[in-house]
């Protein structure tokens, strides 16, 4: 199965070996959203005014679920992970809450999967503190912004 | 902040009582997807022809993942689950793999987001798995579809 | 050995068995202190007045470290918590932090641990991020408050 | 906010990037107690003269803890530790139990938050195994003893 | 596939729904052993007659195993365990150690897996604890004993 | 006590210090089996034909466990895990499911644990799937059959 390297060549699942990559520098961004109604993110808005800010719960729930990465997919590699940065943003355009993660590891595998679980988790989260006002929020738009370091080299969605 | 429950009244985040709501019947379902190329979508599916599979691997994370929820979502209420599935289908016309996830329980509270995560991380392990060979996939309208079960009655998505 | 419930006749460790028990609702308030400088502590009072905030980290580690009470005290039973609340506040006479947290579930043992636990983790998470300014930060008076439901009746500290 | 490294200059918490920093061997000692009467400390030698070991069960608790550090820790970064020693001793004169931590690692932070979480949750575990006696114990005096290895160089209390 | 209930009647895995059973008091007890050679065991038996003792850890490490059985075994419910007992003896004619495990719930479903995982990970706590010595012992015979509680009856091994 | 190197020389519990010890390329491959009536393997064999795959399962599962294993064995290193794979062959002539498991890492300490884990818990999924119809399974023989890598040299069973 040309390209799918989580099976070996008889068609079973493993966790590739990459014992024979080098230790690079990595990092990968990602980005997604909740989209809401714009009562909603009002809602969320002023909460940020005063003390209740389900942004900030958001982002450290992205922050501590990128360190859980290996143990919810189920073939991605234990990675020793050096940085963890999340943006939450409320956006009125959309309207709902745009997310932006960034992962760094020095490690022989990339770091992707971190930064794209940090964001779906930042948004569940986001979801579960106000559903209680709305339950049709949308969650979307989750992907690879930008990925660098390792042999692949540097990927830059367009 | 009016409808926020996971604010106290001090405006600060805590897990809310539910001690004394009753132990009903709960179920919840949501839904999503993983949009790729045509060509990516090609691989997997001939990847289920034969043994390799990425869509069982997939709805496998989704049911552990389903399990881990209280862990990954910061103020949601731990339950003991008594149903998970999940349907992964590949679809032509998204083109990209489409999924649905169903919990049900008994208990205090809902089960949207065990649900909600449940459909995250098989998309994420759906993009794990493909990633090699597509980048540029998205995850997309992560939603819930069902809920039923409890004082808040049933909600179905328009 | 008299009043160790934790040890068999046989004197060996095991998980007491409680499944004879009745499921009543049952509350727990344990609390402590994180004491530092009063220079440290002004840190952490101006970032709350701006959106940095130690102690909102900390009450969500708090709540998050009830829910892993099981996973960290090996003879505890796990129990579906229905609620967790913490009070963090500075304190300047201490001077320092004092936290507070109360936990209830319907069950057939005691949420004792998980309040303790709730507080030993959120006065840790308050070390953590302040760490870079004062080392010399000591985590004290990590006691029970009170204690209600179950056949033991009501504790409540003097 | 000035020396409080877990917030960016936004003020928003992040796990602070160390990749730049070198990988060097790094210790820490950190120490704490559980206070209770005489009679109650009483009860935990004899057990040891027996079977039945409190402080045993103590000191595996913290060892397995010392693993769950950035688990628990929500900006902690996940360290590969190569060491976990924990004493505990009886003292009459407390009286109560004394506990000490070792931790070690070869990495690119500190591991003062292991040794801390390790202490920490050895205290846990003596209340849980004694609490059907004494619920009235107080853990208390949990601090950081040594730290060396990395750019902050070496502290030791006074 | 008759039979096979943790698949569906597309053939697919899933958690099964135990949300019509009724919740009933259930016990499993589960066996198994660590073959080994007489000098091995020899020295796990004279470290019990001193402090030292690999019994006392790896009987601890089968009681945390069984709470963590669901998140080990894909389709296995949670279940809120209210008794973990193992027994752990040396036995010299084997030669090497022989592991019982007992669980107890009040729930929808079995403890059969909780019990089987806490004699395998007891087993392997053995052999990690003493694997410098001997690498060529034996993991053997973990087996369902008995199991009763539930609407499948009693169960007695021959 | 000589040999048992997870002891100090008081006889108490440690997670040995491994710091001084060189970052080499180890491997180990462990082996077991789940023996069962042929009617129980014939009815795994007839689903592999179909879509239900036990034996997919349980290797995701070992894959799993693998990367569990210093959470589930109390002194065991964390480790970070370059290489997970597993066969799982049915086998008429036991009759029963052949379980082998294969890990890699670049480390500090051995991934002898982290093989037979793998193994292990694939033996217990095997068992969870399929007790449904045969309850009297035995899951035997989880040996080591190789280790290479590290100061203590190559081992391989006879």
């Amino acid at each position: 199965m040309t390209g799918l390297s989580h099976f070996d060549d008889r068609g079973q699942a493993h966790m590739v070996d990459v014992s024979g990559k080098p230790v690079t520098d990595r990092v990968a961004v990602a980005a997604g959203a909740v989209r809401m109604t714009a009562e909603t993110l009002a809602l969320i808005t002023e909460g940020r005014a005063k003390k209740g800010d389900v942004l900030s719960v958001a982002r450290l729930a992205g922050i501590m679920a990128a360190k859980k990465t290996a143990d919810l997919i189920p073939l991605c590699h234990p990675l020793p992970i050096t940085r963890v940065a999340l943006k939450l943003t409320a956006d009125p355009a959309l309207p709902g809450v745009r997310i932006e993660a960034t992962v760094k590891t020095s490690g022989q595998t990339g770091v992707e999967m971190e930064a794209l679980t940090a964001v779906s988790v930042a948004a569940l989260t986001v979801y579960d503190m106000v559903k209680a006002v709305e339950k049709s929020m949308v969650i979307e738009g989750i992907r690879l912004i930008l990925k660098d370091g390792g042999k692949s080299g540097r990927y830059e969605a367009e």
